[in-house]
């Protein structure tokens, strides 16, 4: 059972940090950049059309007559949901009446769309009335469920106001006749349905939503292959028209769920699934789930994770490839991928309590999700290479989908609104309450609430700076338990001053506090921000001879900008020195940039030369991974080779 | 024009040494080998059908019912072609009356199913009668022809029969009135036609097929294109029917021939194509055609060809990707784009004695090429990697072409053919004659005998051993001009014992020995075989930080058998000794193993460390990498980090 959960997200109230900033610009920048583009009405944006799908089909239910066509990816409502979700929790971080007024009229028309038997879905309802249920392979019917129920309880939770968690209770209720009752072998080829019906249970307190996941995951995987059946008989298409088979490893479904100990197939579909897995095991006890979760842990981060938290090696079924496959300029690791590997860490470490999900979740965090907005908060990356070379990345072949510039919006727009409910619900992730113990996973200036009524504040500038001091207000004989990275090599906490024995009281990555706190106890952490050099196991072909550099979480990378355009020339000196620069507040939002020891090779014009080339030392200029190409078209490479 | 033209197939005798070895091998074993394949007689092995559908077709032709169909390629006729290329050339190398007879009766069953008219083709007589030449973009039908063409004048050279030749003019007619009088837009998908129809004028004397070769150049790539016309109109394909566009690159049909000058595209067409270009621009003298060939072939080996001498980055299309994209693991490199390579680098040759062509077609010739071949000749990789981890190569989806073993057949086999032909026809790529200069550009022990009417030995071990000493047999005031491989850093050059002054006597890689030649005079010409680290140019982001170990034109590599089952943790000291080891005839059909001063790192068993892992000197043990895979499935590595 859990050990822990979450807090709520408003629970927490940001204040200083670089989480916290990015938590503003989501509130004031991103949400309503995405509802304008959602609206269609952002000029020179790839259009979404999400909207007006959904007023397409409250049209349609109305009987009238529409003329115009859904347009747009068969999930383009999870959009909708997920920009939903982040307002929601915008709106439980800071009054904002017009944002208010935007979410009250989407959810009249979200009753709109609804039909009287509580399905609710623009695509079906616009385009393929009459084939609801029918292509549970592809159709994302019960993935946008999913969404829409998540962005119902954050709404619920947020404000107290129930309309919208009624609309998807009700949907929820019309998904369990349809798979509790009527086609009980069928589940959803894109899992997200499963980990959002368990919130859903939590937020209503209805076991039988907790019992309808349940039993989506016991079905899921079960011979004969449903979705191999499904194909055979249900005569349509919506993409795989030319395939006449059906890859089960991509929706996960090859084996029923407890039997799967690889990862493997469409890497945010596994994530997703996963973390359902996890959060059901935490709910009902399941040790079989649980020895899963566990096995698919290791799979995804001890073999087939970049240094960046980024998953998902390729861009062919954007799926994970075998183990040790890492390639970073074919690479696909796309930010949902990274979003979903953070739930799963969450719910895994509301298993057990190790550091290693938390550090998965900074690495995941502030490398490849945050990597994944431009600093404006206005154009994304889907894809996040290690490794760019203009004149490659996104020209060959190849690497079409390794763009070298965040675009500012996607025909498939999955990642943009997934980054932004993340940021805005960061405090959920940062901190989980257990028995008369409150964790603190991630460092984010502001202050939290616990359960048991007294606050928390914490003031740090983390990541820039590897302290964090919280107070403590209120009176309550319990334990703060802090999570002590892996990559900090030494460690202090004190108490009103006094040091503590790490070596006592820390287990398993976290710093156990337990006394009887009172009003202004003054904790704090500090930890080792050198900057470090990483390795990589020797058996990831694609890293061998090379090293990266992390300070705290962050994973740094050279870029062309900084190094005279030519990084592909750059290597560390292996004994080299790695500096922290000066703090510049002016430069990328504000950074603690990084210098490393190295060389300048020059190497022949010859393609291939028997002359040893010269090399020169040269300084690497390297700027944090989350970064990069914030400054136009240019080389970058996090994997140097260390020579 | 040509300052020079190969010496015929039969004027080369083999003597001692690598490739006339594989000739002998090719003639003994390989061609038997391949026929008993064709012939669908080879248990356990992928079915070619390729003699049974001209069985078919000749029934057809007859007015039999066939009830059995076509199997296979399209241009499955090719690989017959290719065979029959090889089985010429062996039987102008030593009788063979057996072989002969089956040549004999396989031109038999070619009569019986060429029609009326000329037309020769299994694939369409058989299955698609009626919809020759609709099809140019994807049926190969002028393909197949141009390599039966090939193997008519072939066999016609090396037996003085003109049986097959007279067919083959006979369907050369039909092509030429085919697209002179009645298509003149149409041209073939895949270049092939166009070089055999050089050939086979060179072989008539008949000027209407260099015209006809001429045409062919002339009209591709014209606007509009005639293969995106011909597909919106013919109403049927062959493999590309879910695709509606044209990938014109593909074909090297986006341009016309004289305005191409970056290498795209389907490697093997491509330089199928070059090929043709650079014969027809040496024929008639067309600057426009050489420059484009000079500009072609600068994109190819020196942006875009592997160490190796292969070329196609990707399994995309088989194809070219950027300048620069040289990815070691996920690479392409057909066997028959080397080959090809080979073919355009001869014809380059012809243009401008250079030694970087000849430079080319050793590195081609003895790493790819080779390397497509098992050591017992019974087994053949399509694609040429560079590197090779077991777990990883042919299993993960990016990498399902890069098989770690040689398979026995293809399904597509154009590959095992085209290297008994090249093998088998080696002496007229390793000599050309000029005016009054006989060249000699690859060392092969054996004889020559000049159009001139002397005769030159040479005996040599080459690659072995570095020597190759030079008999002549005859008088002759005249030159003979001696390749000077650009890897050979000290190359001493001795005529009847006294030693001359390369810096006078060589120029453009050519050393250049101009006298009144007597029997028995004796030129000994002697390469620097020290082994030598390679520095592939730092914009090509795979090989960055690391080094190729070559021993004159042979790349080495390191195979996991060799290494203790682990390559991927080594690495190259970078000041450390490469030294040859003792010849082993033995070992590998008989080479010099090289070692290398090196490292072993010892990485942390995790993903990633900050801990620099530990290293441990190590002597890396190297083989040729025309010899890898020959001892089961293990890791691979040309490129090797550099620390």
């Amino acid at each position: 059972m859990k050990v822990s959960r979450e807090v709520p997200v408003a629970a927490y109230h940001a204040g200083e940090g670089l989480l916290p900033v990015y938590q503003k610009l989501v509130r004031e920048v991103v949400i309503p950049y995405q509802y304008q583009v959602l609206d269609d009405k952002m000029e020179g944006v790839e259009k979404s059309h999400a909207l007006e799908n959904l007023r397409l089909a409250a049209r349609k239910n109305r009987g009238e007559k529409v003329a115009d066509e859904f347009y747009g990816m068969v999930f383009q409502d999870s959009d909708v949901a997920k920009w939903l979700e982040a307002a929601a929790y915008a709106l439980g971080q800071a009054p904002n009446p017009e944002l208010e007024e935007k979410v009250e009229s989407l959810i009249d028309l979200l009753e709109e769309v609804q039909q009287e038997d509580g399905y609710l879905n623009s695509y079906f309802t616009v385009k393929e009335p009459g084939r609801q249920w029918t292509n549970l392979q592809e159709a994302h019917e019960l993935y946008c469920a999913g969404h829409l129920m998540e962005a119902a309880c954050a709404y619920y939770q947020a404000t107290g106001k129930d309309r919208l968690l009624k609309v998807m209770e009700k949907n929820a209720d019309c998904i369990y006749r349809q798979f509790l009752e009527k086609n009980p072998r069928g589940y959803s080829g894109h899992p997200e349905v499963e980990l959002a019906l368990l919130r859903l249970y939590r937020a209503t307190g209805k076991e039988k939503y907790k019992d309808l996941c349940a039993h989506f995951l016991d079905v899921r995987g079960q011979k004969p292959n449903y979705f191999v059946e499904e194909k055979a008989t249900r005569g349509w298409n919506l993409w795989s028209s030319s395939s006449k088979t059906v890859d089960t490893d991509y929706t996960q479904s090859t084996l029923p769920v407890r039997e799967q100990k690889d990862a493997v197939g469409h890497a945010v579909r596994a994530v997703y699934l996963y973390t359902a897995m996890a959060d059901m095991a935490g709910e009902s006890g399941d040790q079989g789930l649980k020895d899963a979760c566990h096995a698919l842990w290791e799979s995804v981060t001890h073999r087939q994770m970049y240094v960046t938290g980024g998953i998902g090696s390729t861009v062919l079924g954007e799926a994970f490839t075998v183990d040790y496959d890492l390639p970073n300029a074919t690479v696909y690791a796309e930010t949902c991928a990274s979003i979903g590997l953070i739930f799963f860490a969450r719910q895994m470490l509301q298993l057990e309590t190790k550091g290693e999900y938390a550090d998965v979740i900074e690495r995941a965090l502030y490398n490849t999700v945050l990597g994944g907005m431009q600093l404006d908060g206005k154009r994304f990356f889907y894809v996040n290479p290690l490794e760019v070379v203009p004149g490659i990345s996104g020209k060959a072949v190849t690497q079409e989908h390794d763009l070298p510039q965040r675009p500012p919006w996607y025909a498939c727009a999955c990642c943009p609104p997934n980054v932004a409910r993340l940021l805005s619900s960061i405090g959920s992730y940062a901190y989980g309450e257990g028995d008369n113990t409150l964790f603190i996973h991630l460092y984010l200036g502001g202050e939290v609430t616990s359960a048991l009524g007294y606050r928390l504040s914490c003031e740090t500038e983390y990541p820039r700076l590897g302290s964090a001091r919280f107070t403590f207000h209120g009176e309550k004989e319990t334990t703060l338990a802090f999570h002590v990275p892996a990559w900090s090599e030494k460690t202090v906490l004190t108490v009103n001053g006094e040091t503590w024995d790490l070596s006592s009281c820390a287990r398993d990555g976290y710093a156990y506090v337990s006394r009887v706190f009172q009003e202004g106890d003054v904790i704090e952490i500090v930890f080792d921000m050198t900057p470090y050099k990483v390795y990589a196991s020797s058996r990831v072909p694609a890293d061998t001879g090379c090293a990266a550099v992390q300070r705290g979480p962050v994973v740094y990378c050279a870029e062309g900008v900084d190094n005279g355009g030519d990084v592909l020339s750059l290597s560390l000196s292996e004994n080299g020195v790695v500096r922290e620069g000066a703090y510049d507040p002016q430069l990328l939002g504000g950074i603690v940039p990084l210098e490393a020891e190295g060389w300048r090779t020059c190497s022949s014009q010859e393609l291939y030369s028997r002359k040893r080339p010269q090399r020169e030392p040269e300084m690497i200029h390297m700027v944090p991974y989350y970064t990069w190409g914030n400054r136009g078209e240019n080389q970058m490479r996090v994997w140097l080779p260390e020579t």
